[in-house]
């Protein structure tokens, strides 16, 4: 597999939240419906690549928060699905909108299961799970019932994704403290934020959007890799920058 | 490559209308953005396991007509540009909505360029042509401009993919005589229509649909076959329909 340099240049959350606005005017063409499609492919199959796997049937806990982060969790379990995965949901607070209720339809006609609650043995008995509770726009403090959910991501010994940014920490300046959360994989969307900084090592790191434009890239001082085959994201490590970018 | 058997259960044309309609309704929960985009990511993976080589900046022409079937060319035509290929666009009658003028300034901001006109030297300038002129809706007659545009398919020496339908053939019965335009290579989506029965021997075939549900399947009889890994094509062949179906 392609790996990329990890240390790549960052967004702040204010940048992240400016690019996706500009991707979504007029001027940028781009439907929500779309963006969060392309992100939750990507998301689909950094999990897949994390732990092929997965594809056999195995069960893949997904958190879903109440924004476009947890949207991007819901069009991954889709695709996961239909990879050969066994997504199960939890989506405690739900966005009413046709977009979101829209996607929870299409995971319904797929005979997904949806859980009222979560714990311990929910995580132990998936083989894998996804955190896509908070995204790049998140501010404290985190709200009910979520403050149980990071526990448990703290706590589990089953392999974590994480949509973006790792949920809990500070979108620019990373964990809160040396207690958080830490994800075995993270998906960063567009680019990587300030938080993807504070990774621990072992963590690997993928970046998704194969979509942005040499016009957006520029602007905003972005890297874009490159992507392998019909990938739609890239593996990034942090020693071979030179090699690959 | 995994390759399935051609002779699969088709879909009348009134049928894949009903099945459209049924997953965009609120009881399927899909926008025609999030159809869009997967069948223009199909129509793109097939162009490309056709020859990879497009990648290499090679220039692929996208003729584009004025409903849904065009749309999936402008989405293919823009992951295209992501994977390395140098797409070119004609798309004489363009559909004023959002979605539609969205797609046309994505492909702006990408620098593709829209041509006004096309003639042989588009065509034999071009290292592939994707035809997604009509889909399964068409019925005769063909509009101005593009009565041209099928005598330049036919002609053409330039490798082709259609988008669902060979454009001209009736999507039930097929070519409507031995002259017809016969592309290299047709992408069905979600299922094949009866025209595909009609291919030559030496057409590809791919089929693009990664989102169809058991409950879609079981209702619309239709035949899901087993995708490889990430893929979101799979393509389908003569002679072995017992060993992967």
């Amino acid at each position: 597999m392609l790996r990329v340099a990890r240390i790549m240049k960052c967004l702040t959350s204010s940048k992240a939240a400016a690019l996706d606005a500009e991707l979504m005017a007029p001027s940028g063409g781009f439907s929500i419906d779309q963006l969060m499609e392309l992100a939750g492919l990507s998301v689909a199959q950094a999990v897949y690549k994390y732990d092929k796997s997965l594809a056999q049937g195995k069960q893949v806990l997904v958190l879903v928060g109440p924004g476009n982060n947890g949207g991007d969790g819901l069009v991954a379990a889709r695709h996961l699905c239909h990879l050969g995965a066994k997504p199960v949901i939890y989506y405690p607070k739900r966005t009413d909108r046709p977009l979101f209720n829209g996607l929870v339809t299409q995971l319904h006609n797929l005979d997904i299961k949806f859980l009222d609650d979560v714990n311990k043995s929910t995580f132990d008995s998936s083989a894998h799970v996804i955190d896509s509770l908070f995204g790049f726009s998140f501010k404290p403090p985190i709200r009910e019932p979520f403050p149980k959910v990071i526990e448990l991501l703290k706590e589990t010994k089953t392999p974590t994704t994480s949509v973006d940014i790792p949920s809990s920490w500070d979108v620019d300046r990373g964990p809160e403290d040396d207690n958080a959360f830490q994800p075995s994989s993270l998906v960063s969307l567009t680019a990587p934020k300030g938080a993807s900084r504070h990774l621990l090592p072992s963590t690997r790191h993928f970046l998704g959007g194969r979509f942005v434009s040499k016009h957006i890239a520029d602007k905003y001082d972005l890297e874009v890799p490159a992507y392998e085959g019909l990938d739609h994201i890239v593996e990034l490590t942090q020693n071979n920058k030179e090699a690959q970018i």
